[in-house]
């Protein structure tokens, strides 16, 4: 059995959901991400629900077992974020998640950590974005919010680690998420990560959804790392989670 | 080149468009609907959004012409949705859809009588969903409701027709949607009632999308149907959607 921490199932249509539990994948986190800026907080209120419930049910129908991450990604910040926070913070949740920096703007800064005090609060994991450009010192920066608010190391993975940023986070007690997809990393640049640097901290994952349809990334990696498989394709991501 | 005139491409992922594409389905309506009943009006605006602007993208790098359908699904009324009939009053849009009636309730219908209000005083054609359940029934009510605003015939598919309410749509002059999927319609189904009634009013879809995988419904159809192919799967679309 293989675990997929880092999905975006509202983006994959059945048959991909399919292949991918073919593949030997039956659990996943499908994070929220909505394609446009959402104009109004309240889109992102009714999205988390439409995961929460649609999408369990849709991915359950298919063998799928998933848990839903909710939170406001930096490029999906609407106005009046503030709704949203509250609505976070009046409930109970399994997972915050895709939360994290894109540009590191003001706003971007401020809402990743008023979703971290909200996580740090209710002992919610975290999953979070690095972004593709300034991959280096973004990722700096998140590590500076993570460390203001002295945010519980077990509880967040620093995610779409790449060669860019692998070094920062190695220095740091973080759990690692490393996504294989074109243009990300290859299942055999895994492979090289893992044996240089063991398997304790690294959780795998596709980043599936949307315009990335390489559902079986996390299956492809497990073939390639063989005697890793089983702690970074899932007994860390269900450490992680506490599941 | 095909035209599936009702999809909800937010359900599909890349696989199923690609596939739909090489079935030799060209263009595509993709309608709004919304997997749970929204607690807010915004979220059906920041959804037509989405639609209209990441959907189209998605829809044209795969080389599929999407043309939008906006409006509220009978079973997607949302409180205070009046918020929802302003923001379309407010517009010019290319296509309503899907709108309709569910259980025919009061609200329903009113909020149905709205969006075709407006439908018919901008000249936007509406695709008119009839529901599983009472579809005669709840049929006739459509058919009442077009008629009390004198809705223009030629502006309106009644769609997800099949034998329960062929003879009564068949006695308007509306165009009839006929769906080809598990559960409603056959393709063979679909030549049968085209031999008997002409190829004149008939559009021809799939309504695939989220549950439903059958992308390539309206190439079955054009397989079996031969002569009139060119006609329901294609022309009579372009015609009802003055494309």
């Amino acid at each position: 059995m293989l675990f997929d921490s880092h999905v975006h199932s509202e983006g994959l249509g059945i048959t991909e959901l399919r292949k991918m539990k073919e593949s030997g994948i039956e659990k996943i986190c499908s994070l929220s991400f909505y394609p446009v800026k959402p104009l109004f907080p309240q889109t992102l209120i009714d999205a988390f629900r439409k995961l929460e419930e649609f999408e369990k049910r849709r991915c359950k129908i298919l063998g799928i077992e998933m848990l839903a991450g909710v939170g406001i990604h930096p490029r999906c910040i609407p106005p009046n974020y503030k709704a949203v926070i509250e609505h976070l913070e009046a409930s109970d949740w399994d997972l915050f998640g895709e939360i994290g920096l894109e540009n590191a703007t003001n706003e971007e800064i401020e809402v990743l950590r008023d979703q971290l005090r909200i996580a740090k609060s209710k002992d919610v994991p975290c999953v979070i974005h690095t972004p593709r450009r300034n991959k280096g010192i973004v990722t700096k920066k998140i590590l500076e919010v993570l460390e203001s608010i002295s945010f519980p190391a077990e509880l967040a993975v620093v995610d779409h680690v790449n060669f860019e940023n692998l070094d920062l986070v190695l220095e740091k007690d973080y759990w690692i998420g490393l996504t294989v997809q074109l243009g990300k990393l290859s299942a055999q640049e895994v492979a090289n990560i893992v044996e240089k640097h063991g398997s304790e901290r690294f959780i795998v994952n596709s980043d599936s959804g949307y315009g990335n349809e390489f559902v079986t990334a996390v299956a492809e990696v497990a073939k390639v790392v063989a005697e890793e498989a089983e702690r970074i394709c899932l007994k860390n991501a269900e450490k992680f989670l506490g599941v």
